[in-house]
């Protein structure tokens, strides 16, 4: 029945934290949000009005470009108030601090808060402590959702699905929190989920996650749909974690060479900023046959503007 | 008559400088503006278009999270455009540089300049060479006018009145500009003002406040209705004012066992952020018995977005 | 014909790079367009729809208070979304990643990208990596169209006529892209432009610019109706560029003394921010007879209106 399956496709959470809180309905809802502000990010008319009397602040303990932006402009578009919150690192103490940070601003009477932060769960704890909609940008270790639904959604429209598809993920899995949520939604939706990165970079407990985990780029890219590149912090690469650049490149670094092992038609990822030549052969990051990282920049604003609607609709 | 008794209750300034320079019934008039806000702020809907068209600029020479956020917030959900002007503090060469930053702004039209500075009569002298509206965000150690009125409009909704009752500042009186203009407003509304702190950082000509003078918080707190508590400025902690930060906590530090002094229902306020464990208790300052510190700042927004409209309306 | 006539002032490109990109009918379109804005912003109402559904994003490499604010009101006041972006310099690897910038935002559908930077011709990279309309707000020592557009219209408001003047530039006219976009503009429109200042800080190809160079400050005053006056900065001051700033001062710096070569109604310009006692006179610099700096600060709102609404019709 049309009713039943209307309600069956209901946004069931006040927030949103995690990929690992969502059902499958709700993640396809998002993405079949999205389509519609993808069509109106390419208009000349970029505006709406489904957030006008609305506050969203962005409060960003990391400093972020893209995703920041992202959600400033998503905001904007759909006519929010936003106001984006400078926290300065040094000028915070934590723990108790972040609570009275979200206490102080939750008296303002914000619709929705958009928090980074560098620990891990500190987007949980905020949403226990406000009565607003949190949206997760990032917390430590743990998720970045909506990167992870943005990375879907670029599957979704270049490869027609995500069901079945063979996607690598590729680099230091153990500090990345792109690489959770990313191997918690493509599971959940059915794609045949690797990660490949030297052992210092694997998380111990990798094998609860339900992947393949290679070692060996070569091996793990075989016959790969979508090969997605994580970012290597530059606070790893001072020795403890990999020995040198260079050998981190020569070995881990996507190349043309590397990348004949998976299919023909494998397209690449990267959630940016890139270190060219480190993690990605430059000429390969700028392929047009291959990769799709503008792509997920722009159905970064687009998921971001599905998300904040669906959430201010589920809390009505 | 009707007629004289609108007259009477008009905002006559152009600016908002500081509370010495506003009479009761102007007091009141913000205040009873604030109310319809207050409501504003809690409803689905908390834009308006009150100040289309009108430009405001916060200009900050000093950080400030709550304050930028709360003016900002204000001016938006009013429907101004709003800009905050990044002045880095290093970059700026005081005196005549503050007047050339003026000048400039002033040469963009705007209608509203809210200032915050590091020096006492920064916002007087801004006033003096713009064409605009001037609030004073705090300037130096003279005033924070917004700060008092939403102290007041905070004690009104949780007492019902402010007339008679006995509120006790406590901390660093010397430095601070929300002490002077909470002397200011709350001895114009006719409470009872007590400050208590230790003599190192009591101003030398407190007696002219017309307050009582404690150094002793125990025989300070004594009946009191309301007990404000200041934020200790870390940059006082190094021994040249206070002996340790233990030992200030220790005599001043608001407490479970000091409070027992003041009456049995008295409230606590801080205009944060907080030091906890330096100048109050952090159990005390989470007791949502005792502690009024959030509604302080959402008070904080709907007082400002009264103070933006008076000014607005009185300039016609 | 009229219809001739209309096609003749339509603005040809896609971007607003540089004063030498432009003919003399673009320039007087966007003088002509920036009189109704200047009343605009004169106006209670400073708000227009013209630019809504528009995002205008404001990359700023170089820290700016007043070209950013300028940008960011005019965009505001068109009804536009603006978002600044906060570019730390040291964040950023030149070359490839200023277009992983560019390629990143470009994918969010901006409409106009307002950029700054360090580096000449960063402006011309980015309008070919990207689909929306580019604004040069300056590029190393190349060009700052937009300066010497708001220089040339509050010339016309106080002289009524640019052509025939005797236009002097003084200071640092080697590292100045002020000087060399108005020197572009000022000989475009038939003004007579002289520039003057130490041969260690005039570039080695000056002769190539049709303008009469002066190292005598005296001299190339004489009879001018317009003197220009640059910034000094900071960096120049240590020696290698000039002797010291008080030696400056006594050949370079513009006073009451020296302005007498110069016609009796000459009027002084400076694009702000002035080093008071450098370059100018304090007291020279305030009088209201003489200076028209805060005139270019208004124009300056006025005309980024006008060239935000040209590139956005000539887009259609």
């Amino acid at each position: 029945m049309a009713i039943n399956q209307k309600e069956a496709i209901k946004y069931n959470h006040k927030h949103l934290l995690g990929i690992q809180y969502l059902s499958i309905p709700e993640v396809n809802l998002i993405l079949d949000e999205s389509l519609a502000f993808v069509e109106l990010n390419r208009q000349e008319n970029k505006k709406l009005k489904i957030l006008n009397g609305k506050t969203q602040i962005n409060l960003f303990f990391e400093t972020s470009t893209r995703t920041l932006s992202s959600f400033e402009l998503a905001g904007k578009r759909l006519g929010a108030d936003v106001m984006n919150m400078n926290v300065l690192h040094s000028a915070i103490k934590k723990g108790e601090t972040l609570i009275d940070t979200a206490m102080t601003l939750n008296a303002m009477h914000p619709d929705i808060l958009v928090i980074r932060h560098q620990d891990s769960g500190a987007a949980n704890l905020l949403s226990q402590k406000v009565n607003c909609a949190v949206i997760n940008a990032g917390d430590g270790r743990n998720e970045h959702p909506t990167q992870a639904l943005l990375d879907a959604m670029t599957i979704k429209m270049k490869k027609g699905k995500i069901e079945g598809l063979r996607v690598a993920i590729c680099g230091d899995i153990m500090h990345s929190r792109v690489a959770r949520s990313n191997i918690y939604l493509l599971n959940m939706l059915g794609a045949e989920v690797r990660v490949i990165g030297p052992s210092t970079l694997m998380p111990k407990n990798i094998d609860a996650f339900g992947v393949k985990v290679f070692t060996n780029m070569e091996q793990g890219l075989e016959d790969c749909d979508i090969i997605m590149m994580l970012r290597m912090q530059t606070e790893r690469m001072d020795g403890s974690y990999i020995p040198s650049t260079r050998e981190y490149y020569e070995f881990f670094g996507l190349d043309y060479k590397k990348i004949k092992n998976a299919k023909e038609d494998a397209l690449i990822m990267h959630p940016g900023p890139m270190n060219r030549g480190i993690e990605i052969d430059t000429s390969l990051a700028d392929d047009i046959n291959r990769s799709i990282i503008v792509q997920q920049v722009e159905m970064g604003v687009a998921v971001r503007m599905a998300c904040l609607k669906i959430l201010m609709e589920s809390k009505q």
